[in-house]
């Protein structure tokens, strides 16, 4: 099967596309952490990003990729995610429908998310099948355009513009870092920096318990996760085609971590920083933490993917 | 009594003092506060101030007022919240010494800040009379300087600077709003705000369980708090002569608030602009909540006072 890979002309398109709608996120920096780690972190704030997380960058891409007849159809998803509420406002700002499938037991706070937004709820099993059969029935119902959360190059394309703004701010890093679950954002962030400057090193990082990239990387061959189980849940996803290909070729190296780690990391951020951040966004920080001395001296960026959790249920 | 209060210069030599040792704080808005309320947000994050509180403004300020030859005998102080932290990390700094009179019930958390930045911890019984006599003794024995968190005219003039960063930042504010406990904030605030632009309003938020700058204000008389009891801890301490002086004479109006709309404030604070803040700093846009119609379409700076709470016993 042939794939077509973004490269760095597509971001550019991208952005051009979806400056007026995002926002440009911080780059923060924190002392404490940087001398507890002997290090020089620089954290790309896409939790403070338009619904509280990168996913808004790729929905926004993709929907504003549309052609006029398209859009007008809509969109839709099965999602219960952060992809889920930014295709929700990413339609809404262009003035078109989002259908949204979901399962009835997700959690109200992320239902509330999308409606919120204005996106059309349709509820199903909690099943994949159902969730996928459902899905069909829509699109085949309204025409809409359905708009996968990793596997589009239009939403790999959007979420490689994080990078773009993070590099231009900050050109001189040894080191840049995201977590990887589906691998949008890796592989769009591998995109941008390898063009941008080749000697950055990109690492992705990624729960133990959901390490399918890892073991796909490793051996080289797409395996997908079986049944995986970790407190950041925004990287439940296994890797499809398209990013696999991206991480194969580009990135250039993936370090696994356990679910201590990932709150230690966490915590760290929330009491050092004082900016709230969804366990997804602690993986990179908790790869260092069980590596500290790979990174001594290191300038390294890290992309901070959202800030949407659930306050009344936190791992403290 | 005649007592001195400072004037604006003050708050600019205070400001040329401690301006190579802060942080000069980010403004933040939030567009869904801002659709929720009808009205335009601006954000003052003393949250990510060093130590976490403006309260370092204030210590440093006093700190490096010292004479060298009253320097080198140290400072002293009995607290157990952000104004111990605060001196103890001023103090670091001068490379003096900082005596801190704690009681020994004190938080695990607030004890570990405190020695964290090197602070010189005795500890006491819980009373106020413990504390008093511990700390007098203490003087007494190492010639250090007592330094009160808000009775002092190097405090409030250093707490000032906060509201100078901020009016330089966003100068077509129609209110600014802070919080009230012993008025240092509020206070400094109000002379910065009042010799830029004297139309802009001045508030001050107070929790209904620990009213006496209300009462105060309301009565013209100095009116201490008993038992005050309220989640906002750093709002506890009543009103001292200066500091009352200058809310008579410069503050517009003050407004008290339910500890419920604490918490809702806090909670709003923390789900959209996903920033910690500790209750206290949440006790403004409280006042808000409750009385929405008074500051419709109205441009509102809030100063965000701290994010030092323990994440371990959230109120959520």
């Amino acid at each position: 099967m042939l794939i077509a890979i973004p490269d760095y002309s597509d971001v550019l398109d991208a952005y051009k596309r979806i400056k007026p709608f995002i926002h440009k996120t911080p780059v923060l920096s924190s002392r404490s952490i940087n001398e507890i780690l002997d290090a020089h972190f620089f954290f790309k704030c896409e939790n403070f990003q338009k619904v509280g997380a990168f996913k808004f960058r790729g929905a926004c891409n993709t929907v504003f990729s549309l052609s006029n007849e398209e859009a007008q159809k809509g969109v839709a998803t099965h999602s219960s995610g952060n992809h889920a509420a930014a295709l929700a406002l990413a339609a809404k700002i262009r003035g078109i429908k989002a259908y949204i499938v979901m399962p009835g037991n997700a959690p109200e706070i992320k239902k509330k998310a999308v409606s919120g937004y204005g996106g059309e709820i349709t509820f199903c099993e909690s099943t994949l099948k159902a969730r996928e059969t459902t899905l069909k029935r829509i699109v085949a119902e309204t025409g809409s355009t359905f708009i996968h959360p990793y596997k589009n190059f239009q939403v790999v394309s959007g979420q490689a513009t994080a990078a773009k703004e993070f590099i231009e701010e900050i050109p001189d890093l040894d080191i840049v870092m995201a977590p990887v679950g589906g691998g949008g954002l890796i592989s769009g962030t591998a995109i941008t920096i390898k063009e941008i400057n080749p000697r950055i090193k990109i690492i992705a990082a990624e729960p133990k318990n959901a390490d399918d990239a890892f073991r796909s990387f490793k051996s080289g061959k797409l395996i997908p996760s079986v049944n995986p189980n970790t407190i950041a849940d925004g990287l439940l996803t296994s890797l499809g085609p398209l990013t696999f290909k991206i991480i194969k070729e580009k990135v250039d190296d993936i370090i696994t971590v356990t679910e201590k780690s990932i709150v230690d990391a966490m915590r760290m951020i929330w009491e050092r920083m004082k900016i709230i951040i969804e366990p997804s966004s602690a993986v990179p920080l908790a790869a260092i933490l069980e590596n500290k001395e790979s990174f001594t001296k290191k300038r390294i960026g890290i992309i901070l993917t959202g800030g949407n959790l659930d306050i009344e249920n936190l791992p403290f």
